[in-house]
């Protein structure tokens, strides 16, 4: 489970909370018909803006920014370096056994494809090209937060001014102009708060995986050629810690 | 059809009806000087902007937003892996005959293309140069409502900006600033509605819509030359299978 | 003669003018000393940012966004088609009589350049090298409307701000501040009117144009080298379609 | 130690404190409630928007901004010719002894490649994967403070809706109105001052040291493969020089 | 010398004098506390933002925006047609007395290298190299630029934000709001023309320049490889022609 996610939403709104109650009362900050325009107006421009099956994908994919377990890429190499071990000692066709022990569809697919004997570059188009289709329907999920990021202060600001002109229209009395003002700037606050505790860093967060299982995958990709090739052990796994940091490289 | 950009469109501009009429009287809201300055401004704006042919195509891409009918990536494959068996049974003339019932022109001429025995790489030229002045044609139209989207809300305060110089003009007497004021701002609220409820959701989901269709006619030309190599029917659909996503997978 | 680009600041002038006059009096929004500040910062800023002969050539370059003669992609194929039966007929030497009767430079040397029998390798690099240079020349052009679109603006807030602080100065009665503020406004409403009807719109409708002309040069190279290599007249045309939309092919 | 970005902050602290003396008393500007909603809120989001470990390490990324010793590119030519004169006399494998007077790991790295007699291709690629691998680290460091300068002027003005909402509601008196917006006018000072003194420069300090370490790291690749070609110390010397400004060549 | 930049700038200049004046005294604009905000603000976070060699590195290339004097690249065309004719005549040799009367080292430089009989990849990859350096070095200096003007008008409202909060605090009597806000406002002013007549214009103005300096040092590559290649002076001069506005070639 990503616990950072969890503690800045919980850190996020307790600062929120507690800051409102030190200054007043909460109850003024409570506005259904507020939450309905910022909320309502971002769900009907989201739907408007993506095809339905994109947004009920929505709920599924940021689930993983809560869920998601960080794996080391170091877990990567120890699997591919015991692969082209076996595959040295034993030959490459011997790794097909240890395939119903990988839990990875996209590593399995790949080892398939090298004990099968396909050509290298033929590997590597197959799964580069599986992967940069991963990349675009991820890209797809990402943009649908980054648009209710930029729709709900959008709609904040829309209803402000919905506030705003109705206030305006029956003053009378100029001192007056304070309660309908506070009103009306709730929405644009809601709209704040949840294009940035919310739809923005959650965009930010799944990118952030993204990154990461991309990078992965591209390390899959080079190690599975480099079993292939016939490397020694060493060599595999000297090409790929060079993705990752040096201070997490293993002797 | 598409559903969810009428639904979204319904959806938001209830939830504005019911915000308003919740806190007063909807005519305070309506105002046909504010939409003329706020629609007028834009469409001319756009005007110069655009060719005059550009801008009256918008109105034919726009219907895509509401009538595209979502095809499944999965028919794509198919009628690829179809072909892939009918050749591999009978060889490549045999498959001039499926041309007339294949809809889609260009899968079509792909298929010609193939059957005439033109050379891979003038085939996936030929079709790759018709899929990115496809793409540049579509762009082009995005444009247009993504221009709008920019010149309704600058519009929207240029007549905030009329509305308050008028009304400052002649204020004498401070208390009267507010229905003043509330006049002005309506021509915002205009311009940010239709911005964040019209035209910029519009953009994305012919956005969206493009996105699907350059990915199928991707699939299409890979399908076409791998059919075209000879390759195993299962072979043409495991290609294919990469560009969708791993639930959509069949076996 | 571009009749959007003229249409569009009638039209956008017209409402705004017919919005001042429904409201008031148009006096109180003629104000030289406003007109000053924005469009002579704007040039001020744009002479800074600009060689001076690229300024002095905006002028030029403007006048395309009224001038030009939208040509229909489907001339050039006409043209390249006939070029390219008269090369089958009487071979590749006879075309270069048709030189003269050819309006395009661009066009001219490149037939000039495949008559010649030059490498298909050297006439697509001189041709691709001449258009990316045009490219960037417009693009420069292109940009100086940008910066007029970003600084005009900017300097009518810079007007705005100086207006405010000279009233704000000598403010004794609050009531008085009406006045004072309608004419601070005034010049933010220029620079807003300026950068959305005149300088951004032009800006989009230059790009269109050099769109529009490096697609069509694209077709003349592709055309070109096509003719040299001796293909049929229908390939020719075949080739030449993939670059306009389906509906404007013609059998 | 990089003196600039000490001097600047320090620089850019005293003079707020200066200005803020200068026009009155600093303890209207200390608010522990606003800090908290600015530097609390600000931290919130960013552990959303980035995986735990990620956020950690920023602070170590940062003392680089501080610390970084700014090394010339003339010290790593200098090493270059060394060795390469070192390589002519006695041989590419004499240089193996000097791996273990090179600090920099990636230098030895690439040296024991080329002393091993591996292909230029591959060592090419080795060293520009990890180069790009390096790059690609940095940069989410980068992109944390980026987000840090963009969520701080948000909470700052999240921070100040709510001040406001609470003083409005209660307003009675307008004459009362100064003080209330006075306090919250004080988070927007604080996220604006974090953002543009503190996380936007450090950000821009951390891309110039990324910058130059990625072309003294490119240096080293052109040096060790022209090394290993045999080059003569003086071509060795003149690639190198390419890399930096005409000034700081020397003979 | 850059005549434009110096009209520009004063005219900018004389217009906001001329404007303050028109409606008033002068004085009330300035401001030694808010220049002092402003501008050493902006130069505080520079110094954070980028190392101190670069910041002073500034002041030598802003020099360029005033004094650099623009040289057509006709005349490089006639220096490498000249060169070619020679070269023709009397063998590639011959230009190796040219190089001491050429002034720019770039061009000397691949004279050299072409003389010297170095492979026409090495000269090419040479010369790129350099030239893609030099422009990495003034592209690190555009941004300081832009980064000032980025860093101005934010420094201009965290001094208005200063001054509006110690007005407020002490603010009892309504009607004195004119005063201590027309001072605050003073700092947001100086943000926006330093900003917007200097900072942002003169970045504008350096890309102008390196956009045109790297275009003559593409053609010196062009021209340098046609000459050793033994190109036709005919040829060379059509080949660079192609970088330059057809209105300025000559026959």
């Amino acid at each position: 489970m990503d616990i950072a996610t969890l503690i800045g939403i919980a850190l996020g709104v307790f600062l929120i909370f507690f800051s409102i109650i030190l200054g007043g009362d909460i109850m003024g900050f409570v506005s259904p018909g507020s939450m309905m325009i910022v909320i309502g107006g971002t769900f009907a421009a989201t739907l408007v803006n993506y095809p339905l099956s994109t947004v009920l994908e929505v709920v599924n994919i940021t689930r993983n920014a809560f869920l998601y377990k960080e794996e080391s890429p170091a877990e990567v190499i120890d699997t591919m370096v015991a692969l082209a071990e076996k595959a040295r000692r034993e030959g490459i066709l011997a790794i097909e056994k240890s395939i119903y022990d990988i839990d990875d569809p996209f590593m399995r697919n790949g080892i398939q494809l090298a004990v099968d004997g396909s050509d290298p570059e033929v590997i590597r188009d197959i799964m580069e090209n599986e992967l940069s289709n991963l990349e675009a329907r991820h890209k797809t999920g990402h943009s649908v937060l980054h648009s209710m990021g930029t729709y709900s202060p959008a709609f904040g600001m829309i209803g402000t001014l919905i506030g705003l002109i109705q206030m305006l229209r029956v003053l009378e009395d100029p001192t007056q102009i304070g309660g309908g003002m506070a009103v009306a700037l709730i929405t644009t606050f809601y709209g704040a708060l949840l294009a940035n505790l919310v739809f923005l860093p959650l965009e930010g967060k799944l990118k952030s995986r993204t990154r990461d299982e991309v990078l992965k995958r591209e390390m899959v990709i080079e190690g599975i050629l480099s079993i292939q090739s016939g490397d020694n052990p060493r060599i595999v796994k000297g090409k790929l810690m060079t993705f990752v940091a040096p201070k997490f490289r293993t002797e």
